[in-house]
């Protein structure tokens, strides 16, 4: 054990234990995670190379045994409760993603939600013993976010009781999804159905794509790999293109909409039902931001706590680069994001279910606002761990740009969540079509419930310019519950001035449309106000909950840390509503340099706490005992291009270049 | 051609062909770039496959066989000035580097500089030759920025008359020198000179490391490559032990420091010399911001513009992307910050030229200012570009992630710039320092010259707090002289809150150090706002010198958005220092978005102009022609993971799962 981070975990003001059992509520819960990992990593089963060391057939070819081997061990140990499959799953997969992930979180949950009864029983049993792998093949190469572009159709021929798919154009190929390329031997194909001359629009179809016995594509598919990515190098994303191909009637799933066999078109009772599957999703990366965060923090916190460097005093030895102010400021903030997240990511997943028993009872009526929330929070969450997973890779110096230091391979599996299940700018704009509709209706006397409720209250000089000091105030810089409430109202200030903006464009006798893309940017930045005020809210809010006095105190440092960055972040909303003076805003960034200083004994401790497994975080640099040195070159040393002394490229080109000289 | 983007060009208010020509330098360095260009895609030898879809020995081998090429052609066209060989390189390496580069960057240019004329006789011919391949070996696995504290040793061995190398500890290895690890026989080794059992600091050694014929690593060496990062996978960035090497006394680098045969040392005459080169590196990078950048907008708004998605009308085609105001504001900032970036590039070349002069003449007074500011805008420009080129990935969708669209390895490349030559938090301390040294001096009424003289500038109502729209304002929000005066007083105003702080530590009785480091948060933003300052002023003034009036105009709307923009991102800056008032930053705002629309109709002429060929961007999405689509899908088709139409993972494991189940 290196003796820096050992010193580090004495300073600790608080037992590490305990938070780690707040974060996974309740110590059982920590037991049982704890136990589920060891089946992992004493399994010599999954003792393998490092996935940056192999070819990207290589590393395809060890994730696609990996995905076999779970499903085998799984079933062995008996494992089947979500949350536990998931905590073996990754610690299995690590920074990488699963090469079958497709088939579990896609094709499978189409088939329970969309089959009919009959189709259930013909295709569950194919695609639980894995006779059928198969994807979902939604995004084509033109058509991403926007649904109702897909270009793919499926007619149906009443003569032969068949559909026809056809990839009409090039933009129509089926492009991106999962587990596509190599891997899956079916397809859930969303295609616009046409019967009887006229269109339906998009509906699901479930297409054999491959052999299930030689695993060779069928005639009229065309399917493939889309070629190497930023990340994801383990997961076959594929194309699909789609040439006269025809399956039976009952191959459209009809739990729903359904195509009689002479053709006749039976519309679905109603469309609400799809939705809950896209909040479900987006509320979990909530918490994948979390994770991805927090494990990024303790790679960049560790590390920072046993490299030296440079000097603040002249003749002392060099210090721990964590004891200069710049580093704190680059990874205290992050780290108190982290924490945030993760609250905010057990909100969400609290919601979610308690609102799915509304949902099931059939009390639809707060789903609009989960809908809107997970929209924002999706964007909101993913963009800003985006931005801080690469402060955190930078503030390791040269080192964080090694493979070995996992930085990397965290980043580029991780960005892809700023794009999938719903762009993030266009999330944005979701949350605030919700926000402006709720604007509008309390402007007009309505009574709003839930988090948007503060757009009833009295307005405050929001959008008139006045005097920033003139405007008196009882904001009190050290107390979270006032804190919560300028947030509260730089959202409704924003929410305001993005509506007014409609407002004006309309007056010059815009559209309502070009008015709302006209005032796109003021939208996105309400909404990014409202989500941060979300943000702050659910962490003050998960402190109340916290009843050992140590942990209360250190969680309280890094919630008016997050707090008051963001206001020193962002002063000029908070000046511009008249919500701060001057002199508070100077303050405030006071206040954050000494909440740097108070946090600093207690930074490894707080990354500890997350209970990263040093299997999971495959990472020389975030290593728990905090000697990196000596296994950053024992790892070079296992790196392909060490595999001989002299590269072949030295006989073939630089001795001969000699000569030619 | 796609239709989409020639109506784009039809569109633009001027012509592209002479602001290519402002951008080069004048229509004749445009003709002789674009003839050395066409040397290169004309060449069969350099039609290569996408080194995305190689492993990375194949990469590795892939590049050197281009250094080797590179060489010999280029004596094959007499091609020698150095500007028209970065051209000729650049256009070979697209947008990966080159594996011997630190040969001609590092270990030749030390060997001219820093040999004696003995040593020059011998290691010059046998370098130049590639007898000798080399790189410069400086940073270690414990130390990088911080040069003092390398512990790499070179004892002297009178009896012998050898010095004596030595890593004494694992954190010495020599780690991440490009070309260390495979392609080098020679290494520049930066070490601990002792001889007479004193320690006379850093010096230069020339250490043969591989035998020169066979290429295997001679006896007491330990080299090797130290595994994949995240970019230069082209580069074998290396590792390198010294177990007591022995070599002659005349392998150390002797045109300034000597050590005799007896082991006397002899100092160099002064330490300033070794102070351009990093000058001249940090001035380059800036212009590689802004080359990273521009190739990166170019992508991106290419992209959008052929990209259909969604829709702004109902009923209406689905419209440009480009056409979205959230995407206009998440490029068209960009682009005028590439165009400013070019400029601050041609200055700091230009200012390196002329002080390079001046100092051949003895006169270093201007050498500290350019220190500063190099070090300062190598950070600035960096961080800025960073964040851009991930921004525009992100704004092309999910596409942007495939490694067909270039960006991603853009981003790789590019990104080390942050770390590299001089950490960039280091930098923006280093001018930290130059801006309270020179505020100090100020204030002792000293008269400062260059850039910092606003520092003379009589003292506005900085940090004191005061009602904001209390102070009469003259600031024009459309003159491009009165916005380089408020950020001119911004600068002002956070250089003397920085000071500010290290006072009021220092009344606190702490030590002139620890002052420093807990006021290095403010210090680092003092030097942020300085170099904005910078680049808006430089902008400007670039402006006086364009002729063309439909140039002129365009240029004069990007100026206004990058530094409106700019005050948008900072507004409450602004406001703290009453240099403007809510009203103005309201009214920033809206004319942002004007902007926005205002620059629309020329985007993609703005970034044709940059005039990055097809070839050199190596970009799906960036294509001159708009062809995405179909170019997608034959690249994909190309990919390795095709090659097979089953892989062998679905026979060794996918099959036999079956069974086990």
């Amino acid at each position: 054990m290196n003796p820096d981070i050992t010193r580090e975990r004495q300073n600790a003001t608080f037992d590490v234990e305990k938070l780690t059992h707040i974060l996974n509520g309740g110590p059982e819960k920590t037991k049982r995670r704890r136990e589920i990992e060891s089946l992992v990593f004493s399994d010599p089963d999954f003792n393998e190379e490092d996935p940056n060391f192999l070819s990207r057939s290589e590393r395809y070819d060890q994730a696609v045994k990996k995905s076999a081997q779970m499903i085998l061990k799984l079933r062995e140990y008996g494992i089947a409760d979500p949350d536990e499959i998931y905590y073996y799953k990754n610690m299995v997969n690590g920074n990488q993603h699963e090469a079958m992930g497709l088939h579990f979180v896609m094709f499978l949950p189409t088939l329970y939600s969309q089959c009919d009864p009959q189709q259930s029983r013909k295709w569950i049993p194919l695609a639980e013993s894995f006779q059928a792998v198969g994807t979902y093949a939604q995004t084509e190469m033109g058509h991403g976010t926007h649904l109702r572009g897909l270009e793919t159709t499926a007619t149906y021929d009443p003569a032969t009781q068949e559909f026809v798919l056809n990839s009409p154009t090039v933009s129509s190929i089926k492009w991106w999804p999962g587990g596509l390329g190599k891997t899956s031997n079916h397809a859930i194909v969303l295609a616009q159905l046409y019967t009887r001359g006229n269109c339906h629009g998009l509906h699901a179809f479930i297409v054999p794509i491959r052999d299930m016995d030689t695993h060779v594509p069928l005639p009229g598919i065309v399917v493939g790999d889309i070629g190497p990515k930023f990340g994801f190098s383990e997961v076959d994303n594929g194309f699909l293109k789609l040439e006269n191909v025809r399956i039976p009637r009952d191959n459209m799933l009809m739990k729903y909409a359904k195509v009689e066999p002479d053709g006749t078109y039976l519309k679905p009772p109603s469309a609400k039902l799809t939705y809950g599957t896209m909040v479900f999703i987006r509320s979990m990366i909530v918490g994948e931001s979390a994770r991805a965060l927090s494990k990024s923090c303790t790679i960049a916190i560790r590390y920072s706590s046993v490299r030296h460097q440079s000097e603040i005093r002249p003749g002392e030895p060099e210090p721990q680069i964590l004891d200069y102010q710049t580093q704190q400021y680059k990874l205290f903030p992050l780290l108190a994001m982290a924490y945030a997240f993760t609250f905010v990511g057990q909100y969400m997943s609290q919601t979610y279910h308690r609102i799915t028993g509304d949902i099931n009872q059939g009390d639809f009526s707060e789903l609009p606002e989960l809908h809107a929330l997970s929209a924002g929070l999706k964007a909101f969450t993913t963009w800003a761990t985006n931005s801080a997973i690469e402060v955190c890779r930078m503030s390791c110096g040269g080192h964080g740009y090694s493979r070995s230091s996992a930085l990397p391979d965290i980043y580029v599996n991780f960005t892809p969540t700023c794009t999938y299940e719903g762009e993030n700018t266009v999330m944005m704009l979701q949350t605030a079509r919700f926000l402006v509709k709720s604007y509008r209706q309390a402007k007009a006397g309505q009574q709003l419930s839930g988090i948007v409720s503060y757009l009833n209250e009295p307005k405050h000089q929001r959008v008139q310019p006045q005097p920033v000091a003139a405007r008196p105030t009882v904001v009190d810089l050290n107390d979270l519950a006032s804190l919560v409430e300028v947030y509260k109202q730089r959202a409704a200030t924003l929410v305001d001035l993005a509506a007014k903006s409609i407002q004006q464009e309309l007056q010059l006798r815009k559209s309502q449309e070009d008015a709302w893309n006209n005032s796109a940017v003021d939208l996105v930045r309400a909404t990014d106000a409202h989500c941060h005020y979300v943000v702050v809210k659910l962490f003050t809010d998960k402190l109340g909950e916290v009843g050992d006095t140590a942990i209360h105190s250190v969680m309280s440092t890094l919630a008016l840390l997050y707090a008051l960055n963001g206001i020193k972040n962002n002063s000029g909303d908070f000046l511009q509503a008249g919500l701060l003076n001057v002199p508070q805003v100077l303050q405030v960034s006071v206040r954050v340099k000494e909440l740097l200083s108070q946090l600093r004994p207690n930074a490894v401790a707080l990354v500890d706490a997350f209970d990263h497994h040093d299997k999971k975080l495959n990472s020389v640099l975030g290593r728990y005992d905090g000697n990196v040195y000596e296994n950053l070159f024992e790892w070079a040393r296992r790196s392909p291009l060490n595999s001989t002394e002299v590269h072949e490229s030295f006989h073939k080109y630089l001795k001969p270049l000699r000569a030619k000289l």
